[in-house]
């Protein structure tokens, strides 16, 4: 059992709605070391990908993209939620639903930052329905980028992104995959079931 | 002279209304080789501060959250923007007017993340008016937490943010201080000035 599961076990919350919060090493309060060890495991499990660019979307997927990055040797690009006034206007963006605020938002990355002779490793904390990773799909369509390989630290599962992602083709790599999860607190990973 | 300025010059972009961009190497796109020089340099300069967490606001001060507390062996804390929710009732909040953006936004960090016996040093990317740290020291004080610095990778010092910190009484540590940019691009640095 990769680490990241029993850290999900022993520090994670399950909430009613399929929320489950790993805040307090993860995604607002961030254990560096325990970040650096994902990002390790990102870089091995794409290696000899030719991977030129890391792209992750704001806020939360920023620390792994860069503790990965470190290990494979490329930049992070991060997709922005809003259109401020700081980003030019030769952008690339797509439309995302977030389940978790439950709404639509747009997701721009500066035409600067991604090309077509870019291989792009896509990483993200979370994969439930895969609404942001298609978002970031869409980008490197738009820029004429390939893609590496897909990253995630949590996959639910049981909301079937993943599996749909993996049907297009796409090699998604997950930490943590969780089969089932319920309000109880108890939660079963895809590798409980494979014994 | 700190490399920071230096890369400021060669691959910073000046733009009307005091903007100025860095996003090929601190904020959208990130250099993660040059991002670890300024997580060393805080580190370096905090030494001895008894430093026991680092809070910082998404999404850009994240990556350089990460690579100072990497350095100094401590958690990260960031306060997020919106009341997702994932996020549980019992917070400390403050409201910030993001200059930028042109418009407020609250602040919220989870009351379990930081407490009465915590030694914070707030970091983010960016000062200009100084809001996104009041609103992070007024989130620390919520907290009962001490305050053992503030770290800024580019200080706009022509908008009086940073002054008013340190005649607070903070030690504002800036990894570059702008004390003038023009439309034109010409950018003068407080070294340059200290010749």
């Amino acid at each position: 059992m990769f680490f990241l599961e029993e850290t999900i076990r022993n520090k994670g919350a399950v909430y009613p709605g399929n929320v489950l919060k790993v805040d307090s090493f993860l995604n607002h309060q961030i254990d560096v070391a325990a970040l650096d060890r994902l990002g390790e495991e990102f870089a091995r499990r794409f290696t000899g990908k030719s991977i030129t660019k890391i792209l992750t979307i704001e806020a939360s997927g920023i620390a792994v993209a860069c503790s990965a990055a470190r290990c494979i040797g490329v930049p992070v690009v991060y997709a922005k939620k809003t259109h401020s006034k700081n980003i030019g206007m030769d952008v690339y963006s797509s439309r995302v639903f977030s389940y978790t605020h439950d709404k639509e938002y747009d997701i721009i990355v500066s035409a600067q930052f991604i090309g077509r002779d870019d291989r792009v490793l896509i990483l993200d904390d979370f994969l439930a329905l895969g609404n942001a990773v298609k978002g970031l799909i869409g980008i490197c369509g738009q820029a004429g980028a390939s893609i590496a390989g897909i990253g995630i630290c949590i996959e639910k599962a049981f909301q079937h992104g993943g599996d749909e992602l993996r049907k297009m083709g796409y090699d998604v790599q997950s930490l943590a995959v969780i089969e089932k999860m319920s309000d109880d607190g108890n939660i079963v990973f895809r590798t409980d079931e494979q014994g």
